[in-house]
């Protein structure tokens, strides 16, 4: 018998009816971080592909112990939104399709199986006209789409068996405060030249939990990821990192965030936005919007000599967050100007900008409306 | 109510005896790479500390798709093996009590909590008793204690909720076939200076599996991981690696492996094995035992002089494996010597050496009895 491999469909999904729907009456009833009902999940292997999409109400996996993920950290995911407007008659994503390439991406760098970028969406949709109604008006709540190997083999091998997963959760209310960070400790840093910074695996995350519990500890809301000798500005927690100086020769504002062109740090689907945002809106006022290395002590010089204009710090999870201080290596704590008071002029633009997007409040191509989802 | 919190601790152990025991005739009868009959588990809780551990049929877990380990790897183990004597009468470890601080360095490195040493060695020892009947005479189980976060919580949260697991598997036989090794592309490293090289975390092994795909696809057995412009040579494969030249200045065979102070390379109980061996053993015939950095130019520099003289790698797993041919980063294959048909001189010394005293042929203090075990 010939075995013929399936790539991922989002034809012949299995909706098995929760039996027991969680019940509120508002959405505030409902405990933040919770998981919602339900769970996507489709198995795959290496002869057969992917097999078919089963949409049942969320409860635990059963894995063997030897799951190739659980030892050799063989996973992936993503984060993202699904927003419903103010008036409450619409349901979106943004740019979903940015992040199901990137969940293939880091696929590929871990060695997991790819999935049909257009199927990952019809079942993403489907999942969200099912949790919808957890979504409150003006509100959203958080998806988790993963991929990662569960077959059962204690020597290190390429993932034989692997599942598709999308979850939900509801999510705290953001702390509006703006973030203190605090310059990764010199024998930690998050990701490197020829690592695997730029894919979302799992295997970037973890092990940023200690320099993270340290900052937390000394009062601070992130760790601000260095790199190198020279501390070059990578990220800041988990999400991309944005600082405005002027310019020494020009004297025009000129705002910097890490290059791709290393690998070091993630391709944010915010990050993406919030640069094409500021080049549409600023470039004819002589601001450059520059994808370059710059350093720690880039950011302390124009502090010194008072051209720090702002900084913040953009991803799905957290948005749009300004930052108020920044600790540098040598314990030296930099105030960042924050020109309209909980922020700066260019984090305040593309915050209300991407809101009005998210929240359907203008109509935008970054807006993808999930037609069936009420 | 007080809540204690709890130290690891083998008292209270509950057995729960299998009911359907694995049966065999011969060792040779049991699929290679099968899990033995029983699992070790034992549950912590940020509040509590470590419950009572339970020794019970092998099977799958059960865990929350929110679990922190199937998203951010927060996961790390160790390897060692149970070996037994070639008259069947003793079974034995191998310096266990350096792989259980080493999990614990790597419990503190990937936000974890540790296990109290001795504990977990009793734990192990139990485990090995229960599993004794499937080692045979002269030979080995391949046994996988781990740690990880099981807690479900989509944010990335220090781990509040943690498993320790002992499993164990038959192993295949090892491929005695020297090693042809491929230095590893620029583009990807395994570790590097600032990152999480020393510590057995899972994030450390997911992500080499894409280099050494390629590297098996073009016909060769492990990545000879290198690391910086200057291609420092680091590790092979999951080992770590030696080599050894003869010294430009005295003539004298030099025996060189990366040092440890870069946190770049894991410390190997093999490796640190070797070490000793080699030192007691050769340094009073004027050769010299290095950890220190060299790079793939020195070993081809080396080669291109005739004065290469041998190159092995060392771990648990494919215990001492001598090296026949190393590609180069430009795509040179270096030939390397092996004085004796299949073999150097060296690895042939520590691999006879230490597997006298892993199968009990002498009695030496790095072989830990399990005296219960028969």
């Amino acid at each position: 018998m010939t075995v013929t491999y399936s790539e991922l469909s989002a034809k012949g999904l299995v909706i098995e009816k929760h039996p027991n729907p969680t019940q509120f009456e508002n959405h505030s009833d409902l405990p933040s971080s919770r998981a919602t009902d339900y769970l996507l999940e489709v198995t795959w292997t290496i002869d057969q592909g992917w097999g078919t999409p089963s949409l049942h109400p969320y409860g635990p996996l059963s894995l063997d112990p030897a799951s190739s993920v659980l030892h050799y950290a063989t996973t992936c995911f993503e984060g993202m939104k699904a927003y419903r407007s103010f008036d409450g008659k619409k349901v979106t994503l943004f740019r979903p399709l940015d992040n199901i390439n990137r969940l293939n991406d880091s696929c590929a760098r871990a060695s997991l199986p790819q999935l049909e970028p257009n199927a990952a969406l019809a079942l993403l949709e489907k999942f969200v006209e099912m949790e919808a109604r957890f979504i409150a008006p003006g509100s959203f709540i958080y998806l988790r789409p993963m991929v990662m190997g569960t077959n059962a083999h204690l020597g290190l091998t390429t993932p034989t068996e692997a599942k598709f997963l999308i979850m939900a959760s509801m999510m705290p209310k953001l702390n509006a405060a703006p973030l203190k960070l605090c310059s990764s400790p010199p024998d930690q840093i998050r990701a490197w030249k020829g690592g695997f910074g730029y894919a979302k695996l799992g295997a970037n995350y973890g092990p940023t939990l200690k320099a993270n519990n340290e900052a937390i500890k000394n009062g601070f809301s992130q760790v601000l990821w260095l790199m190198g000798e020279e501390g070059i500005v990578t990220e800041a927690g988990g999400a991309n990192f944005f600082a405005v100086i002027k310019n020494e020769k020009t004297g025009k504002d000129e705002i910097m965030t890490c290059p791709l062109t290393t690998g070091v740090i993630l391709p944010g689907v915010t990050r993406r936005s919030v640069l094409e945002l500021l080049r549409n809106k600023y470039t004819s006022e002589g601001v450059e919007v520059n994808e370059k290395e710059f350093t720690i002590s880039d950011i302390e010089k124009a502090s010194d000599e008072g051209r720090l204009v702002e900084a913040f710090a953009v991803g799905t999870a957290y948005f749009i967050a300004p930052v108020q201080t920044i600790r540098t290596p040598a314990g030296k704590d930099i105030s960042v100007p924050m020109s309209i008071g909980t922020s700066g002029d260019y984090a305040h633009y593309i915050k209300e900008t991407l809101s009005q997007i998210m929240w359907s409040k203008v109509e935008h191509p970054w807006s993808h409306p999930v037609a069936s989802a009420q």
